[in-house]
């Protein structure tokens, strides 16, 4: 339809760089991108962290279980919900600064982050940038705080790699799209539905190699055994909850 | 650069539509676009309610306070950090239905459901829509729920009307974008950066017109005293706590 909707359903995670440097020119165009979006308010309640010293990628790579794209990407992006900004300008004009130390604040302020972030993906991806989602982000709040230097009231959501590809893998396999969409009011999914929605990623190679490796009847039983278990997701839930509270959002 | 960077830096809030109709075409286009992004695991863990019908409009409109976009827009999307869909594709493979009912979980949820949210609106922006988000859905989440039926682990987290724009308004005064951009680690702000950042806009004809209608000396008053007051954001962070937990995600 046009080039923008084509770059959106070509989205594919790249997770292999090739040598090209990104220039300035470019990584401030995806900056100001992420920056043009909507946001609560017009508060503008994110920051964005810009690494691309080796030094850093290093010391934040074991908090990304040393993903490869996390040491080898040029340029990565964390994208922080951030109250603190505001709040200091509320303490330099005599305002209260404790309106906003509770979790609606908090989610107000994740939704601007994530905003800004994939403005950030979109804009790269339509410079020919290949970029992939650090989930880890979420998991290690707090040593995450510690190499950035975050501030109270500054929590990173979101964690972007990006480069030129090296290699561009096909087109993820998803759920077909109108089974995400509902009309009106959200309609209920029984086995029928699940069994349908599911049919064709469960009868692809890429499953049955993913079955044959884990020894696993099916996909949803990797990912509660393998990939993402409950006893790590509590875990993770609560330095999550606890990383929340330190930097003064009451949970 | 190109379109899609001069799309996203065109970015403005539309909230008077005119009555040209959004076709099945088009909004098929943006939802599809919608589903194409990143999300955590593969999971797509979200869901898109689409609200055209009229009556449904009007039920919701009193949670969006009625704003007039809230029934004046053709189409309204309402983006849900979604568990369901998984959960239920959990327990029809006999997998863990448990793992996924905590903060960290949610998060996911949010993050999946917040790519797409804004995946739609570059889509529509990029086919001559405007829109706006409706920030109300994250306080009146439990009467949303009611209305638009969701189940269990599904939480709307965005809402955002869309439609030809009747008006289009002037870009909004925002913060220079490298004001919000830190290199390697955050640089937190003193009262000299908070001053630099905030000069334009605190010196802008809008701002003077906003501080003379609230009788307020500057802006960062105007949200603690009146626009987002601790009272309110305290009850509604309330509310959506209660919601989570009743959704089933562990807070």
């Amino acid at each position: 339809m046009n080039e923008t909707i084509n770059t959106l359903y070509d989205h594919v995670t790249v997770r292999e760089y090739s040598n090209r440097e990104v220039s300035d020119e470019t990584l401030d165009a995806i900056l100001k991108a992420a920056c043009s979006g909507s946001t609560m308010g017009n508060m503008q309640l994110f920051s964005i962290i810009v690494t691309r010293d080796e030094e850093m990628k290093r010391k934040m790579a074991p908090y990304h279980f040393n993903q490869q794209q996390a040491t080898q990407a040029p340029v990565i992006l964390t994208f922080c919900a951030d109250f603190r900004r505001f709040n200091r300008y509320c303490e330099f004009r005599d305002a209260d600064t404790t309106a906003y130390s509770n979790l609606q604040s908090y989610h107000w302020a994740v939704i601007d982050a994530l905003i800004a972030a994939q403005n950030a993906c979109v804009a790269a991806e339509s410079l020919g940038l290949g970029l992939c989602w650090l989930g880890t982000i979420t998991y290690n709040v707090d040593q995450f705080a510690d190499i950035l230097q975050l501030p109270q009231h500054v929590v990173p959501v979101a964690c972007i790699t990006m480069g030129y590809p090296a290699v561009t893998p096909p087109l993820t396999q998803k759920l077909p799209w109108k089974g995400l969409v509902h009309q009106e009011i959200y309609h209920d999914y029984d086995k029928e539905a699940i069994d349908r929605l599911y049919a064709e990623k469960e009868a692809s190679e890429e499953t049955k190699q993913i079955l044959k490796e884990n020894q696993l009847p099916n996909l949803a039983q990797v990912f509660t055994q393998r990939r993402y278990t409950k006893a790590d997701n509590e875990h993770f839930a609560e330095v999550l909850r606890d990383f929340l509270e330190k930097q003064g959002f009451t949970v």
